[in-house]
């Protein structure tokens, strides 16, 4: 095995300790968390792409469950391209990239605050131009990322999106704890996780094109594994809600396609149960994920993980067997994923 | 050929038509629009699933670019499922859907009213459940829709959400006239668009997956295009942004992997070559579609269509050569594209 192929293994392997990490920050993101409420946003702006981009789908539950604000993954296009005049005055704009560099995030975060939103970098390097345009920079603290293909950034990412809505909401308190306490029980969890990963692997190494499939904060999850599965694996792996799947995808299904569901014991499980239940009907194999993946009915493969202290942290445990299932897969057909082709750690693109 | 195989073709023929028909609304439209612009929303709010979904990411910039509103696709589980409490006082709500049916979208409209929401119905079928719970029910005019996959009615939902920003930025006129001249230039070059996706289509009998590339309000059509492809002819057609195609999924392409743009004349268009480029790169064929086809280098097919009369309305025309193609495909397939496996017409979903 070669070495060079183990970084995003070992990165993935790194999250609890990157989430230790930041928890020490609590007091910045709680200025930060007050600096929003004071500001009595209409809207929460995030802007990323990738990982982050995914990270940001979790924001809208972060904010919109914690301090009850409608929060927004926001089209860039439509401000830096096209030049739109919207009122960002009683916007909080947060623009999340491990870099701090990729070029529409830091002019889309110039032009918010240039026209009066409260700007936010997440960020894992404080030195970035994106920190040096926002008013506010919270600290990753993920760590130096080797892999190209994320993943404690992505991590450090719903947690600190987490941290701050709870502090916008005052309720740093029982966050913080959540968040300490998902530390734990991931690092307790991941040893067993990477052996039940490796036959599935195995099972999949001829796999062309997947969906994965959740619903409300798990969408979040759903967008990230999908990523990794075809950035790292090279498979044509797309997100999408469990009610997506019935509006049109389904009907793509076969035995050479299957489907990855991430199945949380929330309001949205009947819902991700009965995409399920198609997707069996169609023949394909469903792999289920999640501290309620047993009530997936019909998975051909389960890979629970423990459940969360407060539910909304559910996606930090329920992303960890899409990551590792990526990396082992990655090793099955012989790529690395730690250097995907024609990616670079920091995307400069348009 | 089966004649059944027919009817979703007819109906991409039917579009100008069904446009004309639209039109004749106008006052229905400009009521509605001085109706949200009284409100003086600090958000719209797009709810809807499959095509309905795909007509949301046009309203982003219909009503970003004419009133100049923050518009989203809103999360309807974090209302629905999770019961966040958000405030919906100064929002506008759209809820789309063809039938008028969809379980969630009409719970969501009924919740958003109850909390203040100044609420409208876009759908075919005005004694709807959706029409019913909104206090605004606009008509589609698509007439009736019998394949199950939709063209007319989502090609109608743009023109009505266009035709309703524009009504709510007082440029109804202009918007009336650039759709009433798009429906004169798309039935122009209908026939021509027939003939150029035949041999493509036998190209292409054997992709199992493909990319559908557009930014800014072109976005919308790649989501279009990807599910038509995705439903009428089982091809794991995932639509992106031209950037994100930069941010990991780019590793994943070869020559058995297809990437479809598209390219208008706007300010996004550097991106999107600049992602053509990046799939050239790749050694994956190229296809480009819309009215700035020609400006993409390297392109092994394009399917080039008319300038739009107004910028904002070029998804209209640039839509039809993927449907046309949807169409073609789906014969050279022998899959029957009005009934697709596993959909029915309306989807009851959870």
């Amino acid at each position: 095995m070669n070495v060079s192929r183990r970084i995003f293994l070992a990165e993935v392997r790194e999250q609890p300790a990157a989430l230790l990490t930041l928890l020490e920050q609590l007091d910045v993101f709680v200025a930060a968390g007050r600096a929003c409420a004071a500001r009595k946003p209409s809207a929460v702006r995030l802007v990323g792409h990738g990982s982050s981009d995914a990270a940001a789908s979790y924001g809208v539950y972060a904010f919109g469950l914690l301090p009850g604000w409608t929060a927004l993954r926001d089209s860039i296009s439509l401000s830096v391209y096209y030049g739109a005049e919207l009122d960002f005055s009683s916007s909080v704009v947060i623009g999340l990239s491990q870099s701090g560099q990729t070029p529409d995030v830091v002019s889309y975060v110039e032009r918010a605050r240039e026209r009066g939103a409260l700007t936010i970098a997440l960020t894992n390097d404080p030195g970035s131009a994106l920190a040096e345009r926002a008013e506010l920079t919270l600290p990753l603290e993920a760590g130096e990322e080797q892999s190209v293909a994320a993943s404690k950034t992505f991590f450090n990412e719903l947690a600190a999106l987490a941290l701050l809505a709870g502090s916008a909401a005052g309720r740093e308190d029982e966050i913080w704890d959540g968040l300490r306490r998902t530390a734990v029980v991931l690092a307790d969890a991941i040893p067993e996780l990477e052996k039940a990963v490796a036959p599935l692997a195995m099972a999949f190494a001829y796999v062309g094109r997947m969906y994965v499939i959740g619903r409300g904060y798990e969408l979040a999850t759903a967008r990230e594994i999908a990523l990794k599965l075809t950035e790292t694996c090279r498979v044509a792996a797309e997100p999408l809600t469990s009610t997506d799947l019935a509006h049109g995808p389904v009907a793509a299904l076969d035995s050479m396609f299957p489907v990855w569901t991430i199945a949380s014991p929330d309001a949205t499980l009947p819902a991700l149960i009965d995409a399920a239940k198609r997707v069996r009907e169609a023949g394909a194999t469903l792999v289920a994920c999640g501290s309620a993946a047993a009530e997936v009915e019909g998975a051909a493969w389960r890979l629970p993980v423990p459940e969360a202290p407060v539910p909304l942290l559910s996606p930090l445990l329920s992303v960890v067997p899409g990551q590792l299932f990526a990396a082992a897969l990655a090793e099955a057909k012989g790529l690395d994923p730690d250097k995907p082709e024609r990616l670079t750690k920091v995307t400069l693109a348009q």
